[in-house]
């Protein structure tokens, strides 16, 4: 079979898992929490095989490495996601067209999700519980760093899954680079593609397929100290996200200061950041006040450092933060410090980001902390789901209607019979 | 000005709409009303201009009209959408993260909406009328046909706004169909594209652009009489979409036909058929039953006719009807007749469809039937808004979280502060 007939076949057997009850569902979550432990033995010479590739970077190692400490993670982890709430067939509207002749709009799983994703091994499980509880068939293809503990993780998931009685055509995992571009391809047999990883990457498939895309290619967060901002707040705000993970997509990249306390606040801010080992490229104002900053280059305002660097740039005004924001940021997650509650409020509506934030850390745009449960990524599309997409992002929706014979020729025309259109109770 | 340089216009100006009030919407809609009034002989003449083009078929002539009948039509038709309840800023979801920490979902504007419209001057009004009302700024590209009719309607239009509160930036309409191609490549600036028009329009728009599209392109419905069938119903059923509007995108190309009940109801079927002069495609068992249908020929069952035509097809289950439409319909509005009500449930649930009806005619499938208010088309996609689409599929929404200068360093590593994650009524 070709790779395009393979998913093709995911698309028809997924209708199988899309048709289950929760129960179902759950048990098979927790077959494949159970096979993980089974097969863990062939897990972890996979991974070993893995990372005994030659000059692995420790960053990506760290990633890789599948400890049984990462796997009673994932594990505990397909255990929450079994206790969300079921949202297959949740009603999310009702209305009375006529006497008992009622529409619903019920909740339904998209089909098949195409995701791509870095080289984590753990994150290959957390997306699968994530399909199974959605209903959702998936279509994976992992970093080829982990190549070989992704193959030995999806083959002890679909043997747990060819026990149950949704079976396992649902699951696809491809192997290389060129896979992708099938699934890029697969219009009508994949309904979301979800790609995760360097900017270059989700770039590219958000301009090479025409299947809807959920996610984010850069993060450029903005934090704006206003005129009325408390300034100690504002430096512990503005330190907490870069340190912490500096190439998290929800960490600053340029902090906005309102001239009115830049003399003040500048400086404040510019040892805090020193000594968390933050390197400052800043504009004329920041630079005569901060003479170690490095001189604001064009394009700064617009780069994704994914590294301890950050722009500070000095501005007259709420509105030039605004403007600034909406021009350079990538509409991900920006926040401003104020006292003045009509300015936050100005501030969060004229921001045109997934997240506008007031007095808080632009880092807790995540699902975990969003209390979404868990997270298949951030988006900034504005259709469909937008920020932190935990399981309602992987869900669609379906009209039904049902009656005793009603005809469109009854309510039309001269003599129409009037629609009575009234909501109803959930 | 370039093209692309009076989107990015557009999109800039529109934010002003977008943070207008209700109270500011509804004035520009009633000077819009109002306006068309006042501007009513320019309108006639340009309509008239329109309407001296040769040979203009009978069917687009009577669309093309803009008579005094349906001018009062559109500006009751403003009225009632600016009595539409306002989505914008309305509450989506509200949670504790902690105490006095709170996260919220609101509803938000897209930002631009591009819609691509066939030569209905009315079309033009309603579709302006919900940009304003979901504070949406709108590019309009309407088919050539009405040409000096759109460019009348359009003055008339930002005249209008020129003198409201949020001025006429949000508006931009293109004439040329080479235009379009700028539209759909305006990534950044249009957010939303809604193609309508001829199919082959349609799936180029789908096919040439990354922006998100709403609609849909071919309307293949199906109508599956069950074992279990009312006869003389499903026969009413069956009749009632062709003859209204044949070319309708919710009338039913096939009948599929359950074997058990063929030989009684396709015969019945037929003379009903045929008295609205509809010719009926017959597979080789209809054929047996009704010798004057012209026999199946390879594509039948992937057709949208657009005429007063259908294919009649006899199935040996329901779960052979289902694979049916899944396989050969266009996700669009399928339906079944059927006395069981079990089997009526499966259906709903087996269908891959925007809108799956028991016992009543696939035309109740539209935004005014549905009670939406208005429609700006119906979508077979799956993310987003499917089915018809009213209001609510021209919002967005973004994330508000509003704390006192939380980290995200607090809620993180060993000794991490739990969250509460406590859900808020709206």
């Amino acid at each position: 079979m070709t790779i395009k007939e393979q998913i093709h076949q995911v698309k028809r057997q997924s209708a199988r898992l899309a048709a289950s009850s929760n129960e179902e569902r759950n048990e098979l979550l927790s077959s494949i929490a159970k096979g993980l432990l089974d097969d863990w033995d062939a897990i972890v010479r996979a991974n070993a095989l893995d990372l005994s590739a030659p000059d692995i970077p420790p960053a990506v190692r760290s990633r890789l490495v599948f400890s049984e400490e990462k796997r009673d993670a994932v594990i505990k982890g397909i255990s929450e996601v079994s206790h969300l709430p079921d949202l297959i067939g949740k009603v999310l509207e009702r209305r009375e067209l006529d006497s008992c002749f009622i529409l619903s709009r019920i909740s339904v799983p998209l089909g098949v999700i195409g995701m791509v994703f870095e080289a984590r091994p753990d994150a290959l499980v957390q997306i699968v519980s994530l399909a199974v509880k959605s209903g959702n068939g998936i279509v994976l293809k992992g970093g080829s760093e982990a190549m070989h503990t992704n193959q030995a993780l999806a083959a002890s998931i679909m043997k747990s899954a060819e026990k149950s009685t949704v079976g396992n055509g649902w699951i696809l995992l491809l192997t290389s680079r060129e896979e992708v571009g099938e699934m890029l391809t697969a219009n009508g047999d994949i309904d979301l593609i979800i790609p995760r990883g360097s900017n270059t990457f989700v770039s590219f498939v958000m301009r090479h397929t025409t299947i809807p895309v959920l996610g984010h290619s850069s993060g450029i967060c903005h934090l704006y100290v206003s005129a009325h901002a408390n300034l100690s707040m504002a430096s512990l705000v503005a330190v907490d996200p870069k340190p912490t993970y500096p190439a998290a997509c929800n960490a600053i990249e340029t902090l906005l200061v309102d001239r009115s306390v830049a003399s003040s606040f500048i400086p404040l801010v510019a040892t805090a950041l020193r000594e968390k080992g933050v390197v400052i490229h800043g504009d004329k104002e920041t630079c005569a006040l901060v003479p170690d900053s490095i001189p604001y280059k064009d394009g700064d305002w617009g780069k994704e450092y994914l590294a301890l660097e950050l722009n500070i740039h000095v501005v007259s005004s709420l509105e030039e933060a605004m403007t600034h924001i909406n021009t350079y940021g990538s509409h991900h997650t920006d926040a401003i410090i104020t006292e003045d509650k009509a300015e936050g409020e100005t501030f969060q509506r004229g921001v045109d980001s997934a997240d506008v934030f007031v007095n808080c850390s632009t880092r807790f745009s995540d699902g975990y902390r969003f209390g979404l449960g868990a997270e298949v990524g951030i988006s900034t599309s504005k259709v469909h789901a937008r920020g932190p997409v935990g399981l309602s992002g992987l869900m669609s929706s379906k009209w039904l209607l049902s009656g005793h014979g009603e005809l469109v020729a009854t309510y039309t025309g001269k003599n129409a019979r009037p629609f009575t259109h009234k909501e109803l109770p959930l």
